[in-house]
This record gives structure tokens, sequence and C-alpha cells, in this order.
């Protein structure tokens, strides 16, 4: 089912968040709290925006993220304004490090937890939803990586038509779940363009998963479980609903579907 | 463009073709001399038939042939009466296991060396060929097995056809030649349902990629290069031929495409 | 702390033990249940003895079991009398090919379960105990690949000798109790040279790791935790104790160290 | 035979010298041409230095440097005023993450070119030389891991010590010669403490192994062979020398061993 963390403010170095914390992810890498499956072993990934180019930089590796001597150096010395990681727990599709999230489109980056099943069934409907100018960028075999293709064609894509994030995605999510009909669509999901903060927590026929974030003058961290014991300072998202963090502004939340 | 050897006959250890000849497979990801790239170091795979199961065995790896401690080991104790090896130099798509050859559905064994150009133009239309109940095998996203799973589609996925696999590669191409129009087409390939070999070499705008093959009583290998210097016992398939090499015949020769 | 399973008797394939049972090998890797770690996913291996070569093949893979695809693949096909899987738990070493077992000189072939603590203060002392002629055979740093070395330095690497494999055993473990001093030496292995089975379970200054064994007239496994739920046919090996598993023969318990 | 470069001066992102030249390491590890070995496809390694720790970040891959997707964004992204990266040829010693380098020791980075042989017959008396409270950093199998640990009991792992690195090295290398005896010693290394940039040619028995530099107010970079064809700007570090280039000085040579 995936853990992640996305962060946005002030630059600082990943280990705050993905190796630090009592509960890091990389400690939910093996014992998560919060979700119907402990593990989430099966590859990882990070996303980070940097100074000099408006496309984030990605690491993807296959093995579990507690056992990737790599990912420790990184964290220490990777500095962001804004960044994604995440933690696999494969739901039927390989490990292969074009499974792995955080996806990536320009400048985009994208990240998700849950599933639309039944993923073999619905597959094809959904990857038919890819335009043919973002085809050839279907690296992988996921579901969350066809939802986030099918999210950039509802006007992300297009630079220029400074579509809203927020109402991209319920109109992916409206589209959605049309298609589940009485079967469960789980989306937890982060989206960024480098500059602004998305997240979502939406569920259908089934519980939602958690979405927490906590926020100070510095910066915002929107996570799957709290990072650590001190719960008072974790909001929990509401369930339909979805969180935004503009550059320099103040955590907002807005309702999804009706 | 990648190098392959398939065999066909009384069971043996893989290492005979794999590693032990002169101009093994192994010393082709290193240095192949019949191809525009004499480097094969984008991962390979194995695929064999055994006692007790109509479904082939196969081993994908992402590392190079040269570098994997554990192919030597398989190859001096997997033993099989019908094999295919292949090491890839990858034409623009990612190096994962999904991408590895051979691939497998049922008890179909296929790999290919060539290319579809333009695969990122063409991709979208020769996935669509693919039919719905086969879609959901689609693990990568190599040319390859996008025509693999197409060939299929001829009336091979479907057991009670007993269609006739060199049939069914004839329409493959006949579709596929069509889609290229000026671009070329390479396809030099092996197909198996675990009794029978089949081997083709087809090109159109291009020159084919080359194929040989040495027979005995004992049993026939086709290779993309041959495996030693021995040059006269090995026999050039012709281009746009098909090479069949039933269970305990002989091998024959057909025409593809006229 | 490590799983394992070792089988001797008539020739089967791996599936049988490594991926069929109810708690088969691979899902310990994810769920043992009498280990102080439930998780072994840092790595795994296969080892066994085929016609033709008297040493063992072997595959080490440096992901976990439960999501290597190669490995479900592997099993299904390799068939053998004499065979070794081994799911990996880290105590500090680096999740390479190299820390995996099982390890293998020779025809000899063995793995471990255990620690001998405090290796990186015992670490030198211990490679130390390895004879010139042997120490090339150091491809890691695991504490278990060491006391192998030193085993086989107890006789057994030279074949003339005719050393008994329980009394080398003995040997190495009285030299390592009296270097473990107060500190705790867990020592749960299997050996063999393709003929005959060996397992020890020992433990000093804390309890030794579980070892049961089902024996039948094809043949014997042992295993680390039982396979199933059918707990009246595992036999719990005593600590302090070698199981021998002559081939032909039945099992037999022999004391360690007095 | 491995080759690699070094970077001291104004921080800049790695792909400056990584992946963007028209010779770039990235291209050498395919296509080396002043090595006995043009093919350097047995894995490779990042070392730098960054704010805010004085240990150096690393990234080791045993997949070639061509095929890594990780590596490109990272290059990209990672920025340093001193990085090591190199690209290796295995001579013997097993493909594994330990065995990639640059090795770290604390604040030390060091990587190597060359060989000392013979590897399997010196390597006991090598390691013999590492001290004890050095020798779990002991990670790998290499002859240039055992050579560092060597070099680091020279004086340099002790930092109140202040011993110069080159008269270290001179020491390593007299020791290291002795023993070579009539056999080749190839030593192309550099050595840094995220201060000061070290980088040493030598070769006894054997041509030593070409080494290059380009310096500019801006920095200066140390490499196997030249990244470009403006072959007026490379200047060759003779054979028997070390290069020196403190922070914020030029470029200084000095000789080796008399």
């Amino acid at each position: 089912m995936c853990r992640w963390i996305a962060y946005s403010g002030s630059a600082i170095t990943l280990e705050h968040y993905v190796t630090q914390p009592s509960h890091s992810l990389v400690v939910q890498s093996l014992r998560a709290l919060e979700s119907t499956v402990g593990l989430n072993g099966d590859g990882f990934g990070l996303g980070w925006y940097g100074a000099g180019h408006p496309e984030p930089g990605t690491y993807h590796e296959v093995r579990p993220a507690w056992s990737d001597g790599n990912l420790k150096s990184l964290c220490r010395h990777l500095s962001s304004h804004l960044f994604f990681a995440h933690v696999r727990a494969a739901t039927g599709t390989p490990v292969t490090r074009t499974n792995c999230h955080p996806f990536t489109f320009g400048r985009w980056l994208f990240m998700h937890n849950g599933y639309l099943a039944n993923w073999p069934r619905m597959r094809r409907a959904v990857e038919t939803m890819i335009p043919d100018d973002i085809y050839n960028a279907r690296g992988g075999t996921t579901d969350s990586e066809a939802m986030f293709l099918v999210l950039l064609a509802q006007g992300l894509a297009d630079e220029r038509a400074a579509t809203d994030p927020v109402e991209a995605t319920r109109k992916l999510l409206a589209r959605l779940t049309e298609m589940a009909g009485e079967e469960p669509l789980l989306f937890t999901a982060a989206l960024s363009d480098g500059q602004d903060l998305y997240a979502f927590r939406y569920g259908v026929n089934a519980t939602a998963n958690t979405l927490y974030y906590r926020a100070s003058p510095s910066g915002v961290v929107v996570v799957s479980e709290p990072l650590d014991d001190d719960r008072a300072t974790w909001i929990e998202v509401p369930s339909n609903a979805a969180l935004i963090a503009r550059a320099g502004q103040g955590v907002q939340l807005a309702p999804l579907l009706s």
C-alpha cells in the first residue's frame, strides 16, 4: 500500500524526514503502523527540485530502503526546498525501477498510495485515456503511473494552459470513480510543479488511506503517517480533501468531489 | 541490437552454447562481431523447457552477462532439450528485467533482435493491436515484447486453434511492414511452444540481421552469429526466411513474405 | 538471524520446500515465527548438487526472496537430490551477493544462522585462523563465511584426509567458544559434500537457534522452523547436537561439545 | 583497469565532467581510449564533499554507468567543490558495491586505477599491513581498497598527526614496490580529505597508467584520459609523480620515489 512523505519550505537535507525521525520513512519501510501492510520493501524512490533545473531529480531503486547504503548518503547530502520520498509495497506489478515512485514528466512530480481495483481488468481502459503526446512517458505498468499520466492530460501537461492542479485532479477522480463502479478506488497522492505542493486524500468503496501534515513557518511536511510520537503536532487531512501548500504561503484545504 | 542463441535436441546443459564456446554468447555480450553494436551489456535472459511443466522457466537479469556469477552456475546445472539465451543491447527502452528477453506466455517462449523504427512513434499503434485477453501480459515497454503479444494474437494464444506459427508470423510481419512504411523493420526472432523451434530472419528498408544454424543428428542450434571459427559448419539462414525445427525432425526452411 | 532449509533424498524440485509449503522459506522471508527477527529480507541464496559436476551450483541475489521473479522459476525447474536454501537477515554486514549464503568451496556447501558476537571485534582473529591456501576464497565479510573457511581448515579442505565433518565442527566450535568468552556464540548450520548432509545446533551464552527435521523413506528435510502446521511430524534437534544424514541412510544425532 | 576523474575548485554540478563532455566518464565506460581495456562496465561510483558534513557522500552501483538512470539525475543535481567519479573494469574480484570505488574512511576519499599483481598471492600480506583499528573498514576484496587502508595507516587515520599525504603515499609505495618484487605494480590514484586534492601516477615493472589534468582559476580536474579533443589544454602528469591541488591554490607536482 506504500508510505510516502512530501516536503515544501526552506531548503533542508532529505535526511530530516527520510532517515532521521524516530518513525522515519525508512523505519516505515520495515514497520508501517497505519497501513494494512506493515512492510514496504518493494523498492523506493526520491524526487527533489534543485537550483538550475526546472525538472526534478529522481532516484529509484528496487532494493528495500532499509538496506540501500546509497540512500543514507544521498539523504545526508541532497538539499532541496521541495522533495518527495516513497517506499513501495507492490500490489501485483513487478518490482522494477520503472514501477517505483515518484514519477516525473517535465517539471511535474507525482507519487501515490492506494490502488484502482481491479487493476488487471481496468488497466487497458485507463491507459487508453492517456493522450498520444504523453503516451511514451509510460515506463512501467502500475496503476499509479497511469493515473498520473491521465492527470497530466487534464490540462497540466500544457504549460500555457495554467490549469489548476486541484481542478485537474477533481476531473481525474470523477472519471476514475465512474470507472471503478462498485470496486474500491484509493487515491492518496502528492503532486508538484516545483513551486507549489498538492496532496490528495480520496477513497470510494473503501476507507481512504491516512494522510497527515505538520506545518511551521519554515515549511510543511505531508506524510502517510506521523514521523514521531508528538501526535498533537500532526494534523489529519480529512478524507475527500486536497491540501494546497503554495510556495511561501500556508496550508489550505479544499474539498475534492461532492 | 542484441545477440541470441536457441537450441533444440537432446537434453544438454546450457553451458554448451552460452558459456563454453570460443565465441560463446557471453563472449558476444562483450564483443559481437556481426552487429552494428559490438557491446550487448544491457541485461540478459535465459528461457528453457524442462520436465514436469509445459511452461518454460526464465531467468532475467539487468547486469551484463559477463559479470553475473549466477549465470555461469545456472548454465552448468540447467539441462534442457529446448532453450533460449539472449544478451541485450537496448535501443532506447530502460534496462529492467521486464524488458529483458526471452518473453513468455503460457507455453510460448519468444526472443528478438532488431527494431521497429520509429518505436516511440509506433508504440501506441502496435500496443493497440494486442487483444484485451492478452494485454495484461505486457510487462515492459520494448517493441520486441509488443510484437510477441501481437504475434500471439494471430491465433497462437488459442491452444485449440492449432495455428501454424509460421503462418501467424507471416501475418504479423505483413501488418508490421505496412505500418513501418518507409522506415526500417528488422525482425530476427525465435519462437517455441516447448516442442518445435521456429526462427525468423526478416528485414525491410534495411539489411536483415544475420542468422545462422548448425544441425546434427542430436540437435540444432540457431544463432545470431557463429559460436566458433569452424565457419563451414554454420549455415546462413537467408533473409526473408523461416527456419522450422520440429521435435525429432531435421531443419526446414520456408519463405516468409513474397 | 536468517532462516534456511536443507534437503537430502530422492531428487525433487526445489519448489517442494522453498516456495510451495504454507510456511515455505519464501513465506518465512516475510514472517518468520521462531526467530527474534521476523523479517529476512536482506538477500537470499540457493545451493544444489546435480549430475555431472561434483561442485554445487549456487544462486545469490541481494533482493528479498519474496520479490524475485527468477527464484520462483528456478525452484520449479531445478531438481536435486541435495540442496540448500537460505534467506538472510543481515546483522551488520552489507547486503552484497558475496555475503549471501550458502557459501561454497570445491564440493562443499555451507550455510549458517546465528552470529559470533562481537563480530567487528572478533573478525580479525577469526580471519587469521583461515590458512593461506584457502584465504582467497574469502569473498565477503560475514562471520558465517569466515567460520566456514576455518571449518574447512579443520581437515575438510584436504580431500585425501577423509576427515569426519562432525569432528571438524567440534574442533571449530571448541575454538570459537574459547574466543567468544562471555559473549554469545550462536551456530545453527548445514554442511554437505554432495553425498552426506550434516546440520548443527549449538549456542553458548544464549539459547541456540531452533532447528527441526522431518524424515521419510524418500528423504530428510532440515529447517530453521517447520514448513507447515503438521507439527507432530517435525522433530526438534536438541541443542548442542549434530544431525547426520548420510546418503541412503536414516538420520542420526550425535552430541557436539561436552 | 578503470577510468576516473577528480575535481577541486568552485562548486559545480557533477554533470560538468561525468556526463556532459564529448569524452565524458560515462562515454569512457563504453569506450576508453588510453587503456588496455576499453570497456569499464563493472560498476561505478561517485564520491563528493558538501556543506554540513566533513565526511564525503558516496554512491555505488554494480550496473554499468551507461545504463543507470539514477546517475544522470544525480550528476545534474549534486553540486560539490570536490568530487570523485570512477568507472570500474574488474580484474578478478567480484562486481559488488563494496568493490566499487571511491572508498571512504572518515573524511578521506580514495580511488584507484591499476593493480598489484599477483593479487590473489599478495592479498593476505597486504591485508596483514592494515592495523586493527582500521581493519573493520575493509568492506570488499579489491587490492585498491586494501592499499587505501594501508595508506591510512601511514599516519593519515590519526587526525592529530597532520601527516603529509604525499609522504604517506611514498611510504606506502615503497613498501608495495618491495612486496611486488619482479611483478607489476600500477598505482594511479586520487586522495582527498575534503580540503586538498592529491593524485598519484606510479608504476614499476610496467608502464604507469596515464594521468592528465587541466587547471583554471576556477578549479582543477584530474583525469585518466582527456575529456575532450582540446588536447593542448590537458597536461600529462609525469610517471612517478604526485599532483597536489591545495584548496585555493594552484597545482603543484612533486616526485614520488627516487
